[in-house]
């Protein structure tokens, strides 16, 4: 069984809800970890950094960085500026943690775009190293490779995260993106002390929705439990996110889906 | 520039056409060759056989075989008997391939549906090699792990391929399933002489449906020429099977659908 006390909520999982009104649900529900988006910490992430230590809650990380892959040099610039600005968020919350989603090819040109990534991350590293914040490369499911990320597997993203410090660039590992590779385990023993992340949600089938039809833990055919205990056995005991994108699931209410993640979490995590 | 008379007609693009109906078609538009489906094909492939050799037509592969893995004995020798059936079909069709897509897990133990898969096709392999027929192991995309197939990746595929004879058990490498894999390059050349077919479609952005919405080729992001010209790299010059299950397109007169496939075929691989 799961420790209530290793579950971060993402706030993702109540994507309707204001960063405000899932602190305080987390509160009231035990929960000790959230792990905010960017667009919810909005303007002053000090501030929010701020609410959010008064309530008695850590940040696991922030979401999301990355995006780098762009057809001009300018473009990428941009991005680069805004991975900057998202280190800047990061350690005004206090997290030591900046997930990032890479982005996909600006064109049909997906190794280009996987070197775009290796540059991105090149020209970010060091600022996060001076702000106290890790790189975490999240690998997503290939469904979303044309729209969202070119890194796909545990595998790329070990071969991106290597050419960097073990200290400053390592890798989010979600279930939902992961599960069905026939690597995952050799991989996950692979990325050892570079796990800066656990991330659960579970596979439903059918799948209602390519990007909104995660599921709940235990209503899936994910083997939850057992990638767990491969990520401890590769040494991760940090905070575990939970984060489900999932149209019925954001219509309830924010305490309703606090209080089903946190007994879902020490049932199926 | 592909030549036409490599392209094999995929009955599936023409989902709601007849056997007969895509033949009279494809020799229309002067289309050599045919990849039926059992359920298209019907209660007599001897017939259907001579129907279609006596079109002019060929038949490049039959689909399919495959969804080993269930959960008791019981069912998993249903599914090894309907292989046989399949087997004897193909042979009747005088086809040499019968493309295997190799099924879900029956509950959340996806390692060990992967060793059912790998016995269902130790199960078969004497009879289909009697019978004149290769079988050929198609790995799916991940976004079909938990209800079509287990095997996801070519280098998956090649680890199940390379336990048999290379001239009885190879892959089927088709483009919308493989083309995110960092190692699809590699895996292309590993493969080698047993790339038994391959298949081409188009991963359109974004994507309407996980399952009906394949694109025609020169719609979308895969790099259909590239990964192409590895196949033959690799020694492929058999036909190249155009498969796209997309509800608009089925819409269409066959006439229409036949037509255009070998316009953008031809442009487009």
């Amino acid at each position: 069984m799961a420790d209530l006390s290793r579950l971060s909520f993402n706030q993702m999982t109540a994507g309707k809800a204001t960063l405000r009104e899932v602190v305080d649900a987390c509160v009231r529900h035990g929960v000790e970890w959230i792990g905010p988006w960017r667009h919810a910490v909005g303007d002053d992430p000090g501030a929010a950094g701020r609410m959010i230590r008064d309530a008695g809650l850590r940040v696991s990380s922030l979401c999301r960085g990355g995006m780098f892959p762009a057809a001009t040099a300018e473009e990428r610039r941009k991005r680069i500026d805004d991975n900057l600005r998202a280190i800047d968020e990061a350690a005004a919350l206090r997290t030591d943690l900046l997930v990032l989603v890479n982005g996909p090819a600006p064109g049909r040109d997906i190794e280009g775009a996987r070197q775009m990534v290796v540059e991105g991350i090149a020209a970010i590293v060091d600022h996060a190293e001076k702000s106290g914040v890790r790189l975490g490369v999240e690998p997503l499911h290939p469904m979303f490779a044309a729209d969202r990320s070119v890194v796909v597997t545990m595998g790329e993203a070990n071969e991106i995260a290597a050419r960097f410090d073990a200290r400053r660039v390592g890798l989010v590992v979600d279930v939902y993106h992961i599960w069905w590779d026939p690597q995952v385990y050799a991989e996950i023993a692979r990325t050892a002390e570079r796990i800066f992340a656990f991330h659960v949600s579970d596979w439903i089938v059918p799948t209602p929705d390519m990007l909104m039809g995660r599921g709940m833990m235990g209503d899936g055919v994910i083997e939850i439990h057992r990638l767990r205990e491969a990520v401890e056995r590769a040494g991760y005991t940090g905070p575990i996110e939970v984060e489900i994108f999932n149209e019925e699931l954001w219509a309830q209410p924010v305490d309703a889906i606090v209080s089903r993640v946190a007994a879902r979490f020490i049932e199926f995590v």
